[in-house]
């Protein structure tokens, strides 16, 4: 951490600064520039947040010099490059795609749904059972039962499942259907969640908040993986801009940036990510390009009539033609599918 | 709600978006443009989001007439101007002001700024007990002994108390010490914990998420509404931007738009709405103008020396002059303080 | 344009808004909702902005209905799909790459540079002489020396040049050199030089504002267009959001979308998209699965010594390289490179 | 300027760090902290941008110390505490009121405006000639005959004008009618209009660009007052973030930081800073409470007729009564009105 101190700031209050960083057990090197003094500090400055030294009189800023994540972070010895579910592997040769529908609907729509998307191509079934809804008054999911139907769809077709887990006191039931668990972009920050997901071995697809910068996301990676569970993928979903195009801006660069700085898994998320069917082929295949490890894509059988994210949901046709066009851009980026 | 067709739609699809539009109790009115066809719904349509109908073929945007929210609405029935907290009134002609530190760290911490916050016109007590914290290897919170030491701070002072309840599990805790419940920024969204607060009688303090729309903050307090508990108290906190010199942005105009559309009150968190001490004086005095009801600021005996968001705290003598240099602002716009 | 009147406005009020629509030689049509009055626009709205009605009292809100570009928008019939540049054609079967150093420093650099990416496959020669720098102390650019240095460049190796135009005065003299003018992000709302730019006939390289809506990004395209040059190409470059990780949010759905709005070719910069070089191979190829028409990258002998912008630069080895892993993505979605 | 290397970077690469901050002329001086080394820089950095460093192999990221401004900032000895406007003061103990149409239309319009601000308070008239509009088929302004308007205007009232200017070449003009002249949001950025308004002696009145920086806007008025002239006036008119209840957000903590930065006078504009008449009042209020030395404000005879702006502009009465209300607000924070 690097401390700036303000112009003209008085000995003793550079004095009480190196004497806060020695509390702290790191230590102070202080450096008289011409127009102010500079202190870094030597030592693992990871456990203090910069605003424990900010607030000392005199202090203009800190500044962080090593990122606050260790378990996530590319140095990380326990990190791992692929994350297997059920089976698969997220994070190897192969671009995985996990599809299905934004919420199971009913027997038949989950069925009709895993076989179709299973037969084009598709390695893991996504569904919700427990939908975190904006409006209170909007449908929010089967539940347990949708758990269910997803366990059912997975006997029938062998895709592992991978479903959203909304709190620490569901995170039991729904481990006990799914293969795999979602944190959703609206709990990116529950931490309590996460802690309870790094309790228990199900691996966690840990979705980047709506506003959450690299930093934080890998930081929740950490929350995971500090409880003693490393199985985490990483997915974007767009972030909140001011761009009114579609819902969200699906910000493919993080996806780049988040592979300099952790061996994790990625992928990405483009029906959320754009909010529009008819732009989710492009992103995905944009995705796989920027180096995504994987795809996770909203399919039903009749977007039209779906309960939610109609909009933003691929038909079972559309998903078949978007497949078949993925596999020469993965084979162009030295992946298959 | 208003669905606009793509230029050209065939009349089947139009007639199949009248259709879903009648299989949705509502009545479609249409209006053939020199361009493209518009379907007006009449109808309550709020219980439907847009993408109800968005997937439907032919349709090039679908938007909202109506706000999606009742209860929190400005021709609510049941929403109440004010909310009574341990018996102080918030949304009253006097500004209420809410002190204390960020976290409890110890008793002699929390009495001495119980104390001195009293002492100079604050009139409810705040203080984190369960801390929800980006780095899990910061400091969590005392967790129920802070609880135990703002009951016995609450005891000795008089000033009920305020502080953060994360997760669902934890409500009927937290209630049992506090006198309100608040939701934090990252937890807007948690609608589950929004439901359990509903369920419960205690008044809830409910933050802006750092990303979220005015109308998202108010179907957050539907959500409490909507499940029984009417005491429910905005507080803006800042947001997500592109800006650098503080720590959030500050949206103060947030507040008086939301004056417009609710009529439950608001109140303003400067501390964390900026993030550093120097800017809270200047924005507490433009929150009161704006047309808050009321302030919550962190305060602490040593900033220099806490454990968290010291930078943002005032000492309690910048907390004494701030509130004398309040009053008349307070009165300048016609309130009490 | 869809006028929502507010909850119990009058009749008076309804009729003085009917009355402003007449007057602007629209027709209004009127939907009495249960709750409320709407008012459609059926005539050509394009020259009004929602604004000239949303003042008229008892007006809730207005809503748009109709893009307010035409000459740019997909169904145009003078908006081209290619634009031809010295006799290189962008928007064409072929992926178009420009290269070239972010600022002319010297006749070896941009000498040195336009062979490197000519011989790797380079297509266009782009290279800054008049800079828009942030700084007023920063370095500027040569001026109208860089123009002769990239003319001479030209006359070597045969690449048709780009480069940016600052201010309506210079067009002329920017135009004598160049072979395409580009506009820059800062420059995106300077409406007099869009229109100085559509009042003579060399193609435009249209960058969007760092904080444009792809709505206005449209509109500036339609200044140029409808000043009478129709040669334009727009540019995505990144957007500016809470990220933190780059310089940008490089925002390809952007792209994407704008496909889907106009027929004009779209390239992607994804060296200032990013501001990271290590970002910039993962970018460009996800620029071009997106169904981007070129790409804009900034390449120069020694990124470590350069003036400005180093950081985001490809040495030219490095561009090699990414020219050689571009052609099979290229080929994956249906162009050639 | 503190410049990291990355984790194991070789002796080599820090020798060269070392040896480019020499050729800079600055004294590198290097820390060997446990995971990494860091090179801070003695001597003055501000005419370096912190990529002139960061290209180096080995850099990992490079973080400044000094802001790079100097006529501007706190410490400045040139920068003016108050600009004097025809006669007016900006910047001192009391509060100025720019009011007048968004656009001058008519004769009749802006005398009666101009006659009606001054009765009601209003020190200083403004109104547009020259308009920037996003839409290339929207009025654009008079001209030069507004421009005659505003005097006319002027000689009759006493009232000193502002009007906007858009482009260097038409500075000379618009400054022999005007007495003030503003550069708006969209050209912060247009460097060569901030040099040609630094070169003449009328005040300029700088808008900050709708996605500019705290840091970016203090750097364009050092291009005005690097040229010569240091009558800078700030205004604050909103920012572009994903909120949606307004045109922009308004950021009046930026107000209040930019009285830390500098001592140049700052304004806001809560016209255009919320886009809606209904909350100008309640931000005006906090405006000034904020610390803002003045207000500039969009005031027309009848807004529901108005081209342009109407939905955020104030009727005459309306802003009678709002400088009504605003003096006690502006006493309550020591100033007057």
């Amino acid at each position: 951490m690097i401390i700036v101190m303000k112009a003209g700031a008085p000995a003793a209050e550079l004095e009480a600064v190196e004497e806060r960083v020695r509390q702290a057990g790191l230590k102070p090197h202080t450096i008289c520039g011409e127009e102010r003094q500079v202190v870094a500090l030597v030592g693992d400055e990871r456990k203090f947040d910069p605003d424990f030294f900010a607030a000392c009189p005199g202090v203009e800023k800190v500044m962080r010099v090593l990122a606050p994540y260790k378990l996530a972070s590319r140095l990380s010895t326990v990190a791992p490059r692929s994350v297997s579910v059920g089976g698969v592997e997220i994070g190897g040769d192969e671009i995985v795609t996990i599809a299905g529908p934004c919420t199971v609907e009913s027997k038949e729509q989950i069925m009709l749904t895993a076989r179709a998307v299973k037969a084009a191509g598709a390695k893991l079934l996504r569904g919700g059972a427990f939908k975190p809804r904006t409006n209170p008054y909007s449908f929010q999911g089967l539940m347990e039962e949708g758990l269910q139907l997803l366990a059912a769809a997975r006997e029938e077709t062998g895709l592992p499942v991978v479903t959203e887990v909304m709190t620490p006191a569901d995170v039991e039931l729904v481990a006990s259907y799914a293969d795999m668990l979602q944190v959703g972009t609206r709990n990116m920050h529950n931490f309590l969640l996460l802690k309870e997901l790094g309790a228990q071995p199900k691996p966690v697809l840990l979705k980047r908040g709506m506003s959450a910068t690299l930093e934080e996301w890998l930081l929740a990676a950490e929350y995971i993986m500090s409880s003693g569970n490393h199985g985490v993928v990483l997915c974007e979903r767009g972030i909140r801009t001011f761009e009114k195009h579609g819902r969200n801006t699906l910000a493919l660069s993080a996806v780049a940036a988040a592979k300099l700085e952790t061996p994790l898994p990625v992928v990405v998320d483009p029906s959320h990510g754009t909010g529009r069917s008819e732009l989710v082929p492009a992103m995905s295949k944009a995705s796989v390009a920027a180096g995504a490890d994987g795809l996770i894509l909203e399919v039903c059988p009749d977007p039209a009539t779906a309960m939610l994210d109609g909009q933003q949901s691929l038909s079972i046709p559309e998903f078949e033609q978007l497949f078949r066009e993925l596999r020469p851009v993965a084979e162009s980026v030295g992946r298959t599918m």
